[in-house]
Order: structure tokens, then C-alpha cells, then sequence
């Protein structure tokens, strides 16, 4: 009868099992495989299959058949290729037992090492290495992780014994204890183990085997794994492998040691073997920094046949892998031991020399290059950044709301910050959450942290336009503004203190921390071409000013596709001509203010045009809504109403009444919801008439000034067709209008933002009146959810994420099945209109990768996103197009 | 050569055309060929079609081939038939012309009548008549209205002439002026025309006729008639007919004569023969008044003959139309001519009963019977309304919010409002817009008055559900709540004055107006009865007490769609817990509070399922931002600042500073994109949990008692199924908990609202927790548009609505291209998962008409509607299905 093989063997140059059964062994056991198969020299061992865990797993706890016999032979293979016997007293065979799914999970079984040994093997090992010490201190050490993983004995009683015995023996660090200290310590384990928990610790080293198996079979069914398996849609019939291999220790002697290296320098790419080790010493030594390990180099004086072992291994390694690893090695009495590689961690700098090397080194193509490179790593490269090798003061962490990094001295408002900054000073804008009122403020500023609000805040967003570093969220900080400090617990930082932001990750350090300078590469810009060569969709940029643009366009912008006209009117000088015109009683007195600003909108627009010469330029018309650019109602209501409670100048009681009056007929009660958008052009025209007249006056003047102008006018927040015809209309008329003065003509587009769940809806007629189409998919996404995310981020939505009733923020990553499938339906039914319609997405989406993926399955024509993300949407659009063709 | 026929000739029994040809002649000209052919005596007269409409207006004015030559022949067959002669100088024929399109069409042109007259004709016609006055006033009137109508003068021109000549003579009424008077005025008309105008007044009757032909082809072109077309989606091609018919005159002795009627009660549908006509007189003096008409039953006594042709025409008319017809009619020198029938405007109260009574009569089907009755008028049925017949005094009209009348003294603060009544005074809430604040104040008013929002306001909400009348959104008042006082123009309102409010119409009415009871008589009943009959559409009710689930059950609803548990916290014993719920400050003490509302909450569902004992009630958890509990962010903002400025009492500062800092840790920006809905449930578990014990133990207690208890538990807002997941075990925990202690199991599903595009989008996947749907199409409307019904109403919807950018307010008519979309791709991935999934509705539209009628072609299982709509809505379900099968 021939019973399934359970069992896979590696070992002595070759394994049963080979790197391609992830399925059937697990990730690190089908590794193990492959590194035995490839000549490496790796502890040899056995695994055995995800299939026997779920055989296991279905029958409460049966062995399949003949699982025993075969586990049985593949110990005494081992102990044959070892030279070593299980449970010898003289020449013991110890073993490591670890779980491996196929792919990597936490909640998972912990290794444990050094099983085989018991109160007589310890003896003969102590002995076959003339080292007790090392012995009882690995006997300790087994019998605590078995406890623990094997049997669920919480650590502290373990802690508290170990603690006992160094007082007795006046120590403070557990290496210094004697090596009677630590027979103590076994004893005392192994009495606590009877004596509290009942438990006589397995002393027969077959029976640890078996019971470390079964933990690791049972670990697949934890409640952490099923949870984590629900979370991260992986199968629940997959399994776990369990790997047995044979124990190396490189503290056997002078002759021995551990190490752990990289093929190439993992933090500047650099082709250059990097690395340290110890000798006579553990793995968990080189961790644990008592001794402080030899940087590589000094390997080939110290022991010069086995550097010359460990080149040959990892050249192999990374040539067999074609990427560079991150290595453990063990040298046991002079013999090298393999017992991890694995791709290694690195900076995005590295990530890039790498890849771009190994595609000049031909070791992969340009499309695996440029899949090596994970998009969001670029951000690293285009802020300044937190030198890391700098020790600082975290204060609290925030979100990541913006990267880079910033310091400065904290002012709690936006007008000290000018003022400030006139002085010469640096400064960090500290509020509670930021307004448009506060633009000029956060203009001046290093950088933006707020206590409130998620990454698609006002805060977050416009300092993402700015390129500028924002904390956002920062829940942990208490914002005392007529104190002019805030707190973190019970630490107060006040006005002018220095912080330092990173808006990599989200940290709030105290003090002024060393930062280092960006740099794009030039195998980053080789890269980028690269990606450029293969991607099919476009890159655009949202910008708002010359500045940004220009900067956009360094970074590969192909034109802008989102430039938001009202944070030109939050600047200081025009703010109260824009109050003005809101304010208005009449049409006449509106147009007046209009007037005022029309040659300012113009030249912002030249500023832009020129920036973006023979690329083109969306323009959206006005959006927000009008109460955005007026005194805050709350303010106006505590003012009037302390005024008239101290009997104030009537004259000034009756202009705050007024003006109050007026904010309150503006006011809504949910602005996201009210007049903004073309219901704002629709309802004044006059204001489009400005604004699109001021784009064609522009474009005239730099057209006879011999530069290249692509004008594209987008319509806001439309949601029947009949509101963009209106608008195309006007714009069309004053396009004419404009084009007759000057003379000449310029090519131009009128088109639309997809942005609400009836635009996707009525795609096919609104497409009928547009040029192109773009998706507001952050709007999108608050009206398809039904989220603010004003309001929903940093309330309701991080207990969704933390409670996986959302995978993820879907202001972040694009919503696929909801918000993702209303895009599919309104660029279906669009081109089913206008089959060839250049369809854009303008959200904060564009520059995430995940969302740039869709973005290419979608068949848009092109992403926007602010300029700092414009590098990783190239490289992600890249990927898109390699992964999905 | 053959050319086209052009001309419908309709006269002496016979006509060319028939009532099927409304395409090619016109409503009004296929209506004179049928009731000629049909032996109703009509002064004869010819159609010219649509046809020739268009090519004039496709050929700049010229006529087609043989149209000139058509209107001769046919003009000449008119003076046989009549025995006069066009422009006769003794006999001469005189005609009217007017337009005549497929549909009836404001904006075309009007009458021009006694077409035919000059200088020598009128002579003849005075002569003839015996009757100068008659004659010269006819001429008058004909100048003016032809040059008004065809020639495009202004009226004031001809009135300035017409009041000189009056002040003459020293009278005031047109009807006082003497021959030589009438003569003067048509003297001064001419020559007014010449001097002028620059006009020769045509005085050849041929050039007059082919004047007022052309200028009835031209008026399909005036911008009015496109703007309409456009408005209604009517082609531009259709062209509209022109009448040319025979003058009879009443007013050509005593022997002649006019009147209308009615061939059924207009007013009670009571089947008898129902007028009022004149002797010696035309048709408008029985409308302007200047005569008291007689009753119709005179009218044997004093022309028998006369009246027993009329009775046998009306009798004929009704029989062939199968309807109550309006008829005009004119005797001249003792022989009736019929003018016109169509089908007679009616009240509610007489069309059911006429639809009934005709059913009864063999004269039409049931189906027939159903589809004469629009179903919003029945709303006048079910509420008080204002006595038609009394003569009242408007002060200002608003939206008619919530149907109904109702009288009382005018306050101006909720809270007076409950002390007012305490008093046993009956009171008018008048209020700027209505929160849920004012909750106890609008329960005991007999209705509600705000100056804002809209037909979906809170106000107009909460009225309609509590059935209540309510004007909303009367934008013409000016609240002033401090001087207790409002404002119409110069009136001024105080607390206290009698106002009556007409919720059916929106006139806000000075004084105590006079109202009669409403009346559902037995017609309508059997009506309705019909329309349960046929009907696929089940039809629930909106309701949140016991009272109003009666009033509905009484109406005929099947069961309760929606019954929203948060109107209950509003109530004054609960609102101070509810509070207290929200404040506290962890979750014990919530739970402290949630067990005070148990019992409460408890009880209002004993009371609601006991009153639909037998039938489905469907129960909303929580669904509201739970801010809108708390006092309001302004007003205490308001008091701390006055508080402050005041060195007010520390304790109350302290007390208020906390409150404030919990009612901002609340407040959203976009409170309806904020925390609420299954939010709510999903962060505060222990809400949920309160809210589904009360359900299932008050279900428990009642099925004791034998009464048949059917619970629905219904998620609000859900976007993803996880969120309706997680609500669902909560619901089934609590239920099997439940069940247990009470030793029984009651049915119940729990279902979930679809009220967010991503729950349309995504309804495959929330159908497989869901036990039914029920789209939500309020907030469905707002999502979908992105429309806040809070701000849009009022504000830039009524500016779409009156430029025509939106056909209806989405919020009144479900928007089908839109929403309805949404619905049916909810629908139908609902049902892919579930094929016989329950769908519902319970939005304001489900009491919509043409909502419903959308809800049966979706195959919708039911709607559900306020109880006052549930009649509207089963004869709508009824009519939907009569039409659409």
C-alpha cells in the first residue's frame, strides 16, 4: 500500500522539494528546498506539508496515514546526515521547529530552537562542546520558548524565577550568571512548571518533537490566524508547513561564529558584499548589541577559507534570485552554515541603484526593474528628510499627511506665523485643524501640524499642493490656542519652542532634528525613463501656481490636469475683493468686484501657461463654497454677542449684525452638499464669465507672445448634463468674445469633473456636451459612501479600518467595488457617446499606486496628482501596464 | 396635378376630419370635425393642418401649393352653409380664427374674434341685427384684438383711447358708452393706428383672414411657444392647426343667448345637468360678471325647445366622450350652436364620485374609472381644508409642505407653544426653519409656518408624518423671534394674532379662515377597493406612534415601512436621558442611560405593534448625527460669550465651557455625511443593542397576549455589507437572548436601507446578509446629486427648477435617470444574489404618483409612504399597473 509523502527531506546538496512548492511546503520550507538544491550549505531538515496541517486541522488533531512513520525516518536521515543522534546523550542532535505558510502571516507559531535537549542531553552537550555554559543557558532558553509557544505558559513566571536567581547571585545581566546559576534557574524552571502549571516538562525528546508539530498544526486555527486570514482574503484551507532542521551554533568555539550581510549596501545600492559578524558567538548576540560585531571586511584576514565559502554562497544566492539578499550565516568549527536569505530591505535610493545595476549587470530586464521598486518609496527621495541615523525626541505620531521633513517653532496662528516669518523665523503652524482662512498662515510655515482631521484634510491636501510637510491627526497633541501652547500628556510645548515634523512617517519630534537634502538619482531618472518608455497612461499634475508647475514639470508632469482657481483667492490681497464680491447686493456691485479681479486671475493664469509652455492646463472654475472665503460664523456670534453684553459702539454692534446676517444666508448645513461646484457659476455667471475670460485673455497674450497654450476649462461638480451645457455655453461665448479682440484663436477644450454618483450615472448624456471628463474621485468617494471625510476620518472611519469593516481608507486607495465601479460605468458609458473621450482622474488618487493600477485596468487616458507624487505615478502606471499588460 | 389637402372642412352635419385626427389638425380642430360628425350642432367652419404649418415655417412664410386656393374654396362653402357673405355689406359673414396644436400649447396665439368686420360690414351687421351697439362694440373689440394679436400693438394704446372717450361721456363702463361713443372709439382707434403705428387698419376681410392665418402659423415660432417645447420635451415639428370658423352671436335678441355647463355636479359629482346661461348676451359677459346668469333649470320655462336640444347634445357629448363634459353654448335667434366640450374640471370629491357612479352606469370599466382620478387629489379628500367658498385675506404664500388647514394664534417659541396650549389656547408655529429641538412645540400646534427650506424641510417632514398641515420655506415672511413678532412686507404679525395656513395650496391667510372636515365618501372607498384589486404594489406607511400607525392602517396600508426610532428621543420626558446617553463619558455610564430608555422605548413599540397587529412593521434603528440631540453649538456659544463678557457666575461659565467642548467633539461640517446611520450602531454597540431588546421584548410580551407581532429590523445607511453584517449578529444575539427568557420565538428578518450609491452598487454582496431592501431615497437623492436637501431647497434648486436645468425637484419626483438608476441596478444585483428579494421603499417619494409608478416598473415589492399618502399611493400602485401591466 503506498501511503502520500508527507515529508520532504533537504540536506547533504539535496532536497525532495524544489523553491517552486510554496503551496505544498510553505514559503520558507519550499526556500530551504531551493537553497539546498542550488549547492548552498544549509542546516539540513525535513518539512513537513501544508497538506498534512489541513488533514490535521479537519480531523481534530489525527495524524494522515502514515505521516508518523515518515516524520520518524526523516529524523534518522538526519540524524544520519548530521552524524548526530536525537536524544544522545553524547552526541546529541538538537533541531529548530518553525511553521511556514505560503505566504507570511503573523499570529503564526514562533520558532522554537534547541529542542532535543533534556537534563541529560544538556550534559552531553555541555560536554561535546566544553562549553556548559552555552549548554544550560540553551536548556534554559528551550525549555522557557517551548513553554511558551509549545504550551502557553505566559513568560513573567519564567521572568520572575530568572530575575530571583540573578539577585542571589548579585548580577544584573543574564550572560553574567554563572553556570550554576543557570542549572538553578532549569530547576526552579522545571519545579515551577510541576508545581504551579501541572506540567511535567517533556524530557523525551521524541515527545517534544511531536508536541512542537502539533502546536504549529494548531497555530494555522488560532483566532489571531483567522482573523488575520479574514482581514487579508487569504483561504482558509491553505495550511502551514512545519520545518525541522538540524541546530548549527556558532558559539561552539573560536572557530565558530554568525554573521549577517547584505549582497549590496541596502541603504545607498552600492555593489559592495556589506555586513558584520562575531565569533563564537549566537545569532541572537549579533541582535542584542552586548558585543559589537566586525564589519565583513575583517572576515577574509580572520578566517580566509570560509569568507572565500560565504562570497561563492551569497554570489550564487543573489545570481540565483537575481536580486539582492539579506543573509544569516552560521560558522559551526569552521564550516559555513546558510540559515536565511531573503530579499533584502532597503532604502528607495538603494532600491533604485540596484535595480537600474542588475538591468545594466543583465541580470533582469527593465520591466523587472521597475517592478522592484515599490512606488510610495519614492517619496523618501524627493523630501528633505530626517537624517536616520539621528537619535530624537518623539513626542507623539500622527499621519503621514504630507512627506519630508520640516522644523521650526511652533506658532498656534496663522497670523503670528507671518509675522513671525517677517522676523525671519521658522516656523511650524500648530492648529487644531486648518480653514481656508488660514492659507497665508500655512504659506509662510516649514510645515503644518494639526490635531485633527485625516490625510485628505484641508490641512493635509493643501499642504500636499504646496509640497510642504504636513503632520495631520495628530491626536495625541492638545492644541491650547489662547494659551498659545499645546500639550502631549503632560509635556507643554509652547509658542516658539522648536519641532521637528517628518512627514514620511508621521512623527512629531521635539527639538531641532538634523535633516538631509533630497536627491533624485541619476539611475532614478533613468528608471522614470524607463517607466515612461512602457506606461500608457499619462501623468498630469495638479497645481495652482508657476511654482508648483515648474516644479511638476521637472518631475515629468505631461500637463496639468487640476488647477483649482480659488486658492488664488485666499491670498492676503485678494481675499477681500473675493469678500467683496461675495457680499455684493446686486449683480452690478458683484461685477464690480469681478472687474478687481480679473487682471490678477490673468496673471496667475499667464504664470501658469508660461510654466506649462505646449503642455496642457486644466483650469476648474470655481468650486467651494462661498462661506469658505468669510469670516467664521461662530467668530462673528461670540463677537456681537460680547459686544452687545458690554454695551458696545452701536455703529460696530450694527456693521457685525449685518455681516452676520450675510454669513448666515450663505451658511449651510452641510456646505459639501450646497452651492458650490457649477451651481456657483450657474447661479452667478458673471463669476464664470470672469474666470473663463481671464483664461482666454491669458492665453491670447502668451499666444502672440509665441508660446504654446492648451487651455482646458473644467466644469465642477456636475450632475446633469443640462448644468454643463450652460456653462460650455458661456465659456464658448466669452471664448469668442476673446479670441475677436486679440484677433487670433487658441485651441481649447471645455469639459467636465465626474464627480458625483449621477455624473457617472448620466455619463452618456453629459458626454455629449464634453470635451473630456475627469474624475473628482475624492468627491466621489464622499458621496458614493456617503462619508465627509472632514467628518469621517479621525472619527468613524478609524475604528472601520481598525476593525476591518473597511480593508482600507478608501480617501487614500481607491474604492474599488464601489466608488471604482461608478468610474467603470461613467467611462463606459461616455465612450459609448464619444468612443475616443480623453477620460483624466484629478483626486488624490492619482498618485496612489494602487488606485494608478486601476486607473490603467479602467482604460483612463491619463492621472493627476500633486507634484511630489508625480515620480510615483510614472512608476506606477509602469507597473500597471507590466502587471496587466 | 393632384395637390395636398390642406383644408378640413366641418360644417352642416358632416366634417372632413374626425376626432382621431389630432395630429393633422389639432386637438381643438379634430374636436369640432367629431362633434360635427356626430350630429352636435357647431357654427361650421374649416381647419387648415399642421402640415401646412410647418412649411410655412420651413419656407420663410410661403405657403404650400393649393393652400391659397383651399381657404377660398372652403371660405366659399363656409358663406353657402351660413347663407352670409364674407365682407357683405348687408349680410355679412364674420369668423374667428384661432391656433389649434396636438397638445394644448401656452404661448401660441390667442383668439381673434368677429374677423370680417370694417367701416361697410359693421353698417351691415348693425343693420341686421337690429342691434348698432352690439355691432360697433364687436368692431371695437375686433380692431384691438386684432392689432393686438396680429399686428403685435400694445392693449394700454387702445385703453388710454377707451377711457378718454368713456370721461366724455361721462361713464365708467365700457357697457355705458353710447353708439356715437363706440363710434368715436373706433375713429380714434383707426387713426391712433395711422398716425402712430404707421398702420392702415386692413380693412379687406380677405387680407384680414390671411393676416390672422399667418400670424397663427408664425406664433409656433415665438420664443415662448420653443421655450415651452423644449420645457416638455415636445417635438418642434408638429406644427399647429388654424381654425376658421363661423361667428354665432347670443347677443342678437331675446331669442338668443349663451352659457356653460356642466354635464354632472363639478363640485359633488352628483349626476344632474349643472349651468347657468344668459339671454341677449355674449359669452363673456356671462364670465365677467357684469349680469347675474340664471340657473340652467330656468331655461325650459323660457326656451323648452331650445333646452331640450341642449339636454339631448349634452347627454349625446357625454355618452360619446364617456365623460362629465364642461360645454359652452350660444342660441342665436332661438337655434343652439355648441362652442365648445371638453372634459369638465372637477374636485376630488366629484371625480371619484363620477368615475364611480359612470363605472356603476356600464360607461366605462373599472380600470377606466381608476386611471379619471390623479391621485394628488386625493390629498384634499383626507385633510381639513379651507371652506373654497369663503372669502379670505392672503398675507404671503409658501410651499405646501404637508397638506391640510389649520387656524390658531401665532407663536413664535416652541415652548410657548406648549404653554399656550396648556392654557387651551390652539396655536401656530412660526418659526425661520424648524429643528429637532422644536419637536414639542410643532406636536402641539395645529400647524407649522417657516420662512425656509423646502417640501423636504424638517418642518415639512415631521408635519407630514405627524399629519399635520405645514407652509415651509415662506420665504416672503420676516421672522423676528425676539420682538415675537413677524413681518409681511409692512404687516405686522404679532404672537398672538389668528392665522390660518392652507397646506394644500401654501397660502398663509390673515384671521380665522373657515374649514370643513375632510370626507372619504363611499365612492371613494369602492374606488380604492378597485385599486387593491388590480394593484401589484404593496403599499406601507411611514409611521412613528401608535396614533398615526391607526390613521394609516384606517387608510389601508399593509403594514409599516418605516417607523424611525429617533423621533421618539425627541420627546420631552426622554429628550434629558437621551442627553445624558450622549454625554456620558464611557461606556457604563451610556449604558446607565440606555437601560432608563428600555422600558420607554419599549413601549412605543408595544403601542405600535398592537395597532398593525397582524401586519409587517419595519423598524429603523437610530439614524440621526446624535448632535442633533444637544443643545445647539450657536446658542451656547452665545451664552458663554455673554456669560464671560458679563463676569457671569464661574460655575455656569465651567458648566457651559464642558458642554460646548462635548457638543464640539460632535458637531460635524457635513453632519449628513457624518456619524449616523449604522455608524452610530457600529461605534456604540450598546445603542443597538438597547434598541433591538425593546424591539424583541415588547414583541415577546404582545405575542403572550396573541397578538400577531411581525418585526422587521431595518439598518440604516448601510455602504458596505460588512456594516450590515456586523448589525445583523448584534440583532440575532440579542434576539435569541431574548427569546430565551421569554421561553417563545417571534418571526422578524432583518433588512437593511439602501440609501448610499455604494449599497446600490454593491447590493449583490449586501444581499447576502440582507432579508430585504428598502432604498432610501431621500438620502439617496442627496448622495446620488449631491444635492443637502437642508441647502439646496430654497436655495439654487428653485433657480434650476425655473431655468429648467432639473425638469422636477429630485427630492418630490424620484429623478429616474438619475437615482432611479441607482435603484434599479440595486435591484438587480440585489436579486442576483437573492432572487426573491423583499424590495421596498420608504422615501417621501413612495406617496409620490409618478415615484410609484417608477417603484412597480422597477418591480419593487411595496412603498411606503406618510399615512395621508397611503390612498394617493395604492390608487397611483393601481394606475401604474393599468398602464404598464
Amino acid at each position: 500500500m503506498s501511503t502520500k509523502k508527507h515529508v520532504y527531506f533537504f540536506g547533504a546538496g539535496k532536497a525532495e522539494g524544489t523553491g517552486k512548492m510554496k503551496e505544498l511546503l510553505g514559503g520558507k520550507g519550499a526556500g530551504l528546498a531551493e537553497m539546498t538544491n542550488i549547492g548552498i550549505p544549509v542546516p539540513p531538515g525535513f518539512t513537513i506539508t501544508t497538506e498534512a496541517c489541513i488533514y490535521y486541522d479537519q480531523h481534530h488533531g489525527e495524524y494522515p496515514e502514515g505521516l508518523e512513520a515518515q516524520i520518524e525516518e526523516n529524523m534518522k536521515r538526519l540524524e544520519e546526515t548530521m552524524g548526530k543522534k536525537f536524544g544522545d546523550v553524547e552526541n546529541p542532535l538538537l533541531v529548530s521547529v518553525r511553521s511556514g505558510a505560503k505566504m507570511s502571516m503573523p499570529g503564526m507559531m514562533d520558532t522554537v530552537l534547541n529542542l532535543g535537549l533534556n537534563n541529560h542531553t544538556v550534559e552531553g552537550l555541555a560536554e561535546k562542546t566544553q562549553n556548559p555554559r552555552m549548554a544550560y543557558d540553551a536548556y534554559r532558553r528551550f525549555i522557557q520558548m517551548f513553554s511558551n509557544v509549545v504550551l502557553g505558559i505566559k513568560h513573567h513566571e519564567f521572568e520572575f524565577i530568572l530575575n530571583e536567581v540573578k539577585e542571589e547571585e548579585g548580577v544584573k545581566q543574564d550572560t553574567e550568571l554563572s553556570v550554576q546559576g543557570l542549572r538553578n534557574v532549569i530547576a526552579r524552571y522545571l519545579s515551577m512548571l510541576r508545581e504551579v502549571e501541572k506540567i511535567h516538562f517533556p524530557q523525551e525528546p521524541k515527545e517534544q518533537l511531536k508536541k512542537a508539530i502539533d502546536a504549529v498544526f494548531e497555530s494555522w486555527d488560532t483566532p489571531r490566524a483567522v482573523t488575520y486570514r479574514k482581514l487579508y482574503n487569504i483561504p482558509d484551507d491553505l495550511g502551514t508547513g512545519v520545518n525541522v532542521q538540524a541546530m548549527v551554533f556558532g558559539n561552539m568555539g573560536w572557530d565558530s561564529g554568525t554573521g549577517v550581510a547584505f549582497t549590496r549596501n541596502p541603504s545607498t545600492g552600492e555593489k559592495k558584499f556589506y555586513g558584520e559578524y562575531l565569533l563564537n558567538a549566537q545569532g541572537e548576540d549579533v541582535v542584542a548589541g552586548i558585543r559589537t560585531p566586525n564589519p565583513i571586511d575583517n572576515l577574509p584576514k580572520e578566517m580566509p577559507g570560509v569568507y572565500q565559502q560565504l562570497v561563492d554562497v551569497y554570489q550564487k544566492l543573489e545570481s540565483h534570485y537575481r536580486d539582492m539578499q539579506d543573509i544569516e550565516f552560521t560558522i559551526e568549527g569552521g564550516k559555513l552554515f546558510m540559515l536565511q536569505t531573503r530579499t533584502g530591505k532597503r532604502t528607495a535610493q538603494s532600491a533604485i541603484k540596484v535595480a537600474v545595476d542588475m538591468v545594466h549587470e543583465g541580470l533582469i530586464t527593465r520591466q523587472e526593474g521597475i517592478m522592484r521598486i515599490e512606488p510610495r518609496q519614492l517619496d523618501q527621495l524627493l523630501h528633505r528628510h530626517i537624517d536616520p541615523k539621528a537619535t530624537v525626541e518623539v513626542l507623539a505620531t500622527g499621519l503621514p499627511a504630507s512627506p519630508g521633513a520640516a522644523c521650526g517653532m511652533v506658532v498656534l496662528d496663522p497670523d503670528d506665523a507671518c509675522q513671525w516669518v517677517e522676523e525671519g523665523k521658522k516656523v511650524i503652524l500648530v492648529r487644531n485643524e486648518t480653514s481656508p482662512d488660514d492659507i497665508h498662515g500655512m504659506a509662510v510655515a516649514q510645515g503644518i501640524l494639526t490635531a485633527r482631521g485625516g490625510m485628505t484634510s484641508h490641512a493635509a491636501v493643501v499642504a500636499r499642493g504646496m509640497g510642504k510637510c504636513c503632520v495631520a491627526g495628530c491626536e495625541a497633541i492638545k492644541v491650547d490656542g489662547h494659551g498659545k501652547q499645546f500639550t502631549v500628556k503632560d509635556k507643554i510645548i509652547k509658542e516658539g519652542d522648536f519641532i521637528t515634523l517628518d512627514g514620511s512617517t508621521g512623527r512629531v519630534i521635539l527639538g531641532q532634528a538634523p535633516t538631509i537634502e533630497p536627491e533624485m538619482s541619476e539611475e532614478g531618472r533613468i528608471l522614470l525613463q524607463w517607466a515612461d518608455e512602457i506606461k500608457r497612461l499619462g501623468v498630469r499634475t495638479n497645481a495652482d501656481d508657476p511654482k508648483s508647475a515648474g516644479i511638476a514639470r521637472e518631475f515629468g508632469a505631461q500637463g496639468i490636469g487640476l488647477c483649482r482657481t480659488e486658492h488664488m483667492f485666499f491670498a492676503e490681497d485678494r481675499l477681500p475683493i473675493m469678500q467683496e464680491m461675495i457680499l455684493a447686493n446686486d449683480e452690478k456691485e458683484r461685477r464690480q468686484a469681478l472687474d478687481k479681479l480679473l487682471p490678477m486671475q490673468k496673471e496667475d493664469f499667464i504664470g501658469i501657461f508660461k510654466a506649462m509652455d505646449g503642455l496642457p492646463v486644466t483650469i476648474r472654475l470655481l468650486d467651494p463654497p462661498l462661506h469658505e472665503f468669510l469670516p467664521k460664523h461662530e467668530e462673528l456670534l461670540v463677537e456681537l454677542a460680547t459686544l452687545k453684553a458690554t454695551k458696545g459702539d452701536q455703529n460696530k454692534i450694527k456693521e457685525i449684525q449685518d455681516l452676520l446676517h450675510k454669513v448666515e444666508t450663505l451658511r449651510e448645513v452641510n456646505p459639501m452638499l450646497g452651492l458650490r461646484g457649477c451651481r456657483l457659476g450657474i447661479t452667478y455667471p458673471e463669476v464664470s464669465q470672469m474666470q473663463t475670460r481671464a483664461i482666454f485673455e491669458a492665453a491670447c497674450e502668451l499666444t502672440k507672445e509665441g508660446c504654446k497654450v492648451l487651455p482646458e476649462v473644467m466644469i465642477p461638480l456636475v450632475g446633469d448634463v443640462q448644468e454643463l451645457k450652460l456653462q460650455k455655453d458661456l465659456t464658448d461665448k466669452v471664448a469668442k468674445e476673446t479670441f475677436e479682440k486679440y484677433g487670433l484663436a487658441v485651441d481649447y477644450l471645455v469639459g467636465t469633473m465626474i464627480e458625483l454618483p449621477r455624473a457617472a450615472i448620466t455619463a452618456d448624456k453629459i458626454a455629449s456636451e464634453a470635451q473630456f471628463f475627469s474624475f473628482g474621485t475624492n468627491d466621489l468617494t464622499q458621496t458614493t459612501f456617503g462619508f465627509s471625510r472632514d467628518d469621517a476620518e479621525g472619527k468613524f472611519l478609524d475604528r472601520y479600518l481598525e476593525q476591518g469593516v473597511l480593508p482600507q481608507n478608501p480617501f487614500e486607495v481607491l474604492d474599488r467595488e464601489g466608488v471604482g465601479e461608478l468610474v467603470k460605468i461613467g467611462i463606459e458609458k461616455g465612450r459609448t457617446t464619444k468612443p475616443n473621450l480623453k477620460v483624466g482622474i484629478c483626486g488624490e488618487h492619482g498618485g496612489e499606486p494602487n488606485s494608478v493600477e486601476f486607473c490603467h485596468l479602467a482604460n483612463l487616458t491619463y492621472v493627476s496628482c500633486s507634484p511630489y507624487r508625480v515620480p510615483i505615478a510614472r512608476l506606477a502606471a509602469a507597473q500597471a501596464k507590466i502587471k496587466n499588460g
